[in-house]
């Protein structure tokens, strides 16, 4: 199965340089950056809400909304969701080492 | 390569029930939903505000840590990142569609 | 001149028990909490991105609905105005005092 | 009486030029107007997430964070407390003409 992040990447970039009324995602393009920022801000704050109020779908919907207007404030700012996955490759690779010093640490 | 998300799910996952000092995830989860919400909003600031100040590499490092912080949030919320995936992929799904129906009455 | 929020607030309060389409606000509180949450936060990401794009204009533009929305949120939590005024004076009370004292420590 | 904003507003105009390490509020202002949004972001967060939880005292005292933080933004971007009140008073004033000309069209 192809990666869902990479096709959803695929996809918005395809649709970055269309015409504004050929999309969705053409017409936040169009709006600019300010526009799609505060897009993640919106989804983020839905996102949080269905947290706090404990609807398990609702808060599965509103973090695909999250990711997908994130994928797009990506997009604007030339950042490529590989770079923001070897970034969490690279945490998590340090962070492995930490812990595995840190149980060495406590003797076990 | 194994996908870095479904990876890094995994080791949230083992430490959501380890001790409250072994690791910073733990002491997220320990401190309830209401402070992982929290961490969710401010990341999501965090990559707004790179987002406006331009700097690519710091857009890249805030997105990270939005993702890290949204991937607690799902595992506190009982939400897979298998469920959020399945979620966007119905999405294009139907977006495909409506694109499609779109293109043929316009004529292509 | 009466006090602005205070007179908002009052504004609110008439406007909470009316029927959701006797006003903007009305349909708000019919919408319910999480709702007006939702307009807190989205009118707190629209006033960061107006402050980091550097317009003053839209800076107390976006202040002002942020503002607005919170009194609101205020109205549907049981909290007053005077409430929040008496726990900034409270702490500017303590923050004075601390100051006073810091600056006995440094002998002016 | 003197108005608690305008005297916290007063507060932090002093405080704004100080060196960095003198209060909070100055240090604050040392670290720029992005780190200044990213505390409106946060505050704002919390806020929503006190008011979800349903504690009224945390709403409060969150509230009271938010417009702190609020106030400090506004005097980064050089706009005054004065320009927001004023900005709200211009829209009760047509949102009361508004509402007057809609009792009108329906015969009170």
């Amino acid at each position: 199965m192809p990666d869902t992040l990479k096709r959803l990447e695929h996809t918005i970039a395809q649709r970055s340089g269309a015409a504004p009324d050929s999309s969705y995602v053409a017409s936040l393009f169009a709006k600019g950056r300010g526009k799609i920022a505060q897009k993640v801000g919106e989804e983020a704050t839905e996102t949080i809400i269905a947290a706090l109020s404990g609807d398990a779908q609702q808060v599965t919907a509103e973090s695909a909304d999250l990711i997908f207007h994130l994928l797009i404030l990506l997009r604007e700012c030339g950042v490529s969701w590989d770079d923001v996955q070897a970034e969490l490759d690279r945490r998590e690779g340090v962070s492995g080492l930490v812990e595995k010093a840190a149980r060495s640490n406590i003797g076990e």
